[in-house]
């Protein structure tokens, strides 16, 4: 793997097995890593693109959802945004208290009383990191991903559900294009860029959970998915 | 470039020149590829991502902006989508007829009298995979790049605006997935992430307004972006 400017490459990891509830993720990733022709050492910009389905499989957020009777919200939540309704019952029986549960975004409190996006993606992807620091002593930036349909557009992409490691955002407002015209509006939604580019090298049919994004160079440093979601009242769509 | 399973590269074509009004776009990219290391010879399931300011500048759709008085509805929807008003401003003079005007997609009948999403911005790009066919006598789809605000999620992200030589969606309903579940509803909208992987090679501030992507592999054939949008009537959000 190259890290020519203009060059970005994208390597679904190798090797990764069958992940069981209780399964140590960060090692079988540093174990995929160390398998995969190329993508070790780890260079700087670097981006683990990992699937949330994966994560949950590891966290034991996976049960028999034939067992489980989705209520009404839970369906029509899950038609809108493409989802399983079973799926989303499960998480919010293991919520204490939803606090949101709208576009996309469940905001809930888990049992321990922390309030979050998505179940506290930002913590898994910041595990996941830091035991990879410890591993391989270098840095790199997670991005959890699932995939999201969206209003007006037939299909889903992928997009970010948690971040460790970089800003869900590049801020280019008062940068000169390449045109030498200073952007007044554009700031980048660049960890939802790079899962849906991780996408097209995982598929949905080959079991392959997670990507490596070389060469893309993403604003590093620590934050949170909330940067990126859009607080209901200065929405302009609601 | 490589065409193994699992790993996608994203090359921003070297060399391509400031585009000007009545250049010839398909020339200047077929010389780019011969001036891009490992972009030629080109392989199957090779798309070019081509942003739309590149072709917008070439078929003289610039205009000076700081002459354009926007309408008051130009403002409005610029605003939400992450837009400028005043070249939104410059579509609405070109259209013979505003068919509709929502959801970040302007569908208008041009003065020739054809009504098309977004300017008819498919048969722009047929007409640079058929001249890129007649010059490297291979084929390659297209896709048509641009950058757009979503719902809920702060950030603009590259989406196709039109499409040539491939499907925009991937219907994987009915496919069993790596786990062996078959999967109910799951369409990827697989042009919308080659446009947002591009981007990460393209960047907003380099003048690079050309991707070619290579071992993403979409569903080739012809289509066109009118696949991927969805009807009023049907959307659960409205």
């Amino acid at each position: 793997m190259s890290t020519e400017p203009g060059r970005v490459e994208i390597l679904a990891l190798a090797g990764l097995p069958e992940v069981r509830l209780g399964d140590d993720l960060p090692a079988l990733i540093g174990d995929a890593l160390e398998a995969t022709p190329g993508a070790l050492p780890l260079v700087p910009g670097d981006v683990l693109v990992v699937t949330q389905k994966v994560v949950s499989k590891a966290e034991g957020a996976v049960v028999d959802l034939r067992t489980v009777e989705p209520r009404p919200e839970a369906v029509a939540w899950a038609a809108r945004w493409e989802r399983d309704a079973r799926a989303i019952e499960v998480v919010l029986r293991e919520a204490r208290r939803i606090v949101r549960m709208e576009h996309g975004v469940l905001i809930t409190e888990t049992p321990q009383g922390f309030v979050c996006a998505n179940g506290g993606v930002d913590a898994r992807a910041a595990r996941i990191r830091e035991a990879l620091r410890a591993r391989l002593g270098t840095d790199v930036a997670v991005v959890i991903s699932d995939s999201f349909g969206r209003p007006w557009r037939w299909g889903i992409v992928d997009v970010a559900l948690g971040v460790a490691g970089l800003h869900p955002l590049e801020d280019l407002r008062g940068v000169a294009d390449a045109d030498g015209r200073v952007m007044k509006t554009t700031v980048r939604a660049v960890a939802d860029e790079l899962a849906s580019a991780a996408e097209l090298a995982l598929g949905k049919t080959a079991g392959r959970p997670v990507a490596l994004v070389r060469g893309a160079n993403p604003p590093l440093g620590e934050d949170t998915i909330a940067t990126a979601l859009m607080p209901a009242e200065t929405d302009l769509f609601r």
